[in-house]
């Protein structure tokens, strides 16, 4: 790789989501050289992306080009590429546009989709973890309603008019909420021409509650604002396959829908060579200052790894709090060493969780202290604005939150792309 | 098609591009069944693809959902589909989603690129004509800065890093100014580890000067605006070939280039099955009221129609204004014609020309008075922002545009979906 070699040491950060943006940002670039390689050239805002996917919000809002990130950084190096393998032994890694040593190496390649071992669910479902994903997944949605009004087959319009929701965690339960406002607020506007009782929206978990890491208090707000909506929840439920267009379940129900979302789990994506122990949920298992045991000067930070130390015998959960938390907390470590500081263990901030179920209604959990409904929802928005990353960014989604809140409708259903369904891994 | 068959006589109109939506919007729909077919759902506002191109404005602000322009309008039908053919002996058209008949016919499906014949050029440039292009070439621009990077080869990298645009009409000129601009002002702080000085940007027009149909002093101040940007200005050029990255043209000049932007000839582009004389640009001849000749009930709008009277023997140009006042004329007529009142011909009523070089530089005419600078770029961006459709857009480019003047940089430079050659025609 054409990265020049300077007198300092190289630190190698795949990844720029949370964490790994966290680490380029933070590092001191007067003791090190850093070098963030990502397979796009812009961060994303994961979490909103369910609006992208709705017609809420545009996509470039919520993804922010990487090379603004580091504007001014000196000795930083962004390159666009895959990683094909890590040789820990030679400190090195293999990239699509060349190998590259690395005196630390931070691995922060996040998670990808778990379809716990189904291959027709991988090949036919809609993941919703890239602005590519969100952005099929809209033309999907909006496509589905012309085609349904041009079919008199009334199974196969209820087919095209059925979205089947995977997975009641935040981005399920946010989806469904915001694809309930879309049918009785935008669509009944654009197809005046189409039976919109039709559509359903049906929400599948496996839990016995919807946002189930939540306090009960905060699931029960969210099922009856999803219900009030007119979200059909099913829990206790899972799906066991999906072909032909039907889902069917563990238990008497199936679903008959041309579009499956799935949002019902996700497993740790790392670059192949890494041996070594491997945790739940396809995480690898780090010592609490993050790095791998038994690897020398390589970590693991966000989804893709798991902490198990005395203090977190569980590990953390995969949040984008634990990501951003760890990459300051490593770069500040970083920093500490070249200045032959000690270090100290990583130790997680828990600032709470929250989720939206759509206009005014909300539920924001802070350590003991729970709210809902408008307050919540508004805290959600403030929290969410101010994670984004660039002021023009804040602006835009800004802007259309407000649009949508008082017009209903922003124009942003475009399909600018014929649907193609997404490769999967 | 699914059409309900009330008691109106029934307008359909193919194409959402100026004219098509000025049909849609000005008739009156108590006195006529209205269907609307589009190959896409939105309308797309072309004279702005250039900043899109350019990482200038996001795709969402500057295209708009069909079915948002229709809402509240009765007894009107939009359909997302392709046109395969056209019946006139039968009044009926054909598509992708089933056949319908017409009372009327309105054609105003634009203009397509025109390689004249070349099948290289035709397979590797790129066009700018729709959103989909636009993308593709912002993609495509993005990636060839990180490749370059990415490779020792100076000839390679020099490839990547020339562009070479064909056709110094509006498009042109505006493209090849905004890409200087990038150059000038973006890409160093998101390039710091690559000489900017290889990049180069060819503007090749086979006239005798830019901006051939305004005023040669207009042309003058472009030229000179371009110039002073690094902008290398061919003029009586014709380029002849497009080989393994070699552009060949009618001159001595050849240019190497990874990136061939084909802004230099459209031609008209309708659905099979008019059988009647075709004229220059491959433009179906009308009548001054906009009909076909010798075809009752059809009417051909905008770019895909030539007028050929007494009052317009050349025709008139292919620019939106014409396409704009001929859909409201036609909308006026037949309403004009449902209370059995006469009709009267076309009129195109100039209203100017302009085009703008970038920051503070434009040329604007309006009738013998010929203005540039920094009022006519008032003038461009005034203009630009009316005649989008929808406050929201328009409010979203002003934001952009101020940004981008008061900081160079808005971070809308994502590189989305992978680079693919987009299908010709």
């Amino acid at each position: 790789m054409n990265i020049p070699t300077i007198d300092l040491p190289r630190i190698v950060v795949i990844g720029a989501g949370f964490a790994g943006l966290q680490v380029a940002k933070k590092i001191d670039t007067t003791q090190y050289q850093l070098v963030l390689i990502d397979k796009n050239n812009y961060h994303t805002f994961q979490p909103l992306l369910y609006q992208v996917s709705s017609s809420g919000l545009e996509p470039d809002s919520i993804a922010y080009p990487i090379r603004k990130i580091l504007h001014k950084k000196e000795n930083t190096f962004y390159r666009l590429t895959n990683v094909e393998h890590i040789d820990t032994q030679n400190s090195s890694i293999k990239t699509a546009i060349g190998d590259i040593t690395y005196d630390k190496l931070v691995i922060a390649t996040g998670a990808t989709n778990n379809f716990f071992g189904n291959d027709n669910i991988a090949k036919d479902s809609l993941p919703m973890k890239s602005l590519t994903d969100a952005l099929n997944l809209r033309s999907k949605i909006l496509g589905n309603f012309e085609k349904a009004l041009n079919t008199t087959d009334l199974e196969r319009r209820e087919e095209l008019m059925n979205f089947v929701i995977v997975g009641a965690g935040p981005t399920g339960v946010e989806l469904a909420g915001a694809l309930a406002e879309l049918k009785n607020k935008i669509l009944p506007n654009d197809f005046p021409d189409l039976d919109l009782r039709v559509m359903k929206i049906h929400l599948i978990e496996a839990a016995d509650r919807v946002l189930a890491p939540m306090h009960e208090q905060s699931s029960e707000k969210a099922f009856k604002a999803l219900r009030a909506l007119g979200v059909h929840i099913w829990t206790k439920t899972f799906v066991t396959d999906y072909k032909d267009n039907l889902v069917t379940t563990n238990g008497d129900q199936s679903f008959r829908t041309d579009t499956l979302i799935w949002a019902a789990g996700v497993k740790g994506d790392f670059p192949e060579g890494i041996t070594t122990e491997i945790g739940r949920g396809n995480r690898i298992i780090t010592d609490d200052f993050c790095k791998i045991k038994g690897i020398e000067n390589v970590y693991i930070l966000g989804d893709a790894g798991l902490i198990q130390s005395e203090r977190y015998p569980e590990g953390l959960p995969m949040l984008a709090s634990v990501a951003m938390q760890q990459g300051a907390y490593l770069a500040k470590m970083f920093n500490r060493l070249a200045r032959n500081k000690k270090t100290t263990p990583f130790i997680y901030n828990d600032k709470g969780s929250m989720a939206t179920i759509g206009r005014n209604k909300a539920v924001v959990e802070v350590n003991t202290f729970r709210f809902q409904g408008f307050f919540a929802w508004l805290v959600w928005m403030f929290v969410h604005l101010m994670l984004l990353v660039g002021f023009r960014n804040r602006v835009v989604v800004f802007v259309n939150w407000m649009w949508n809140y008082f017009r209903y409708n922003n124009g942003l259903r475009l399909i600018v792309r014929p649907y193609k369904r997404p490769s999967k891994t």
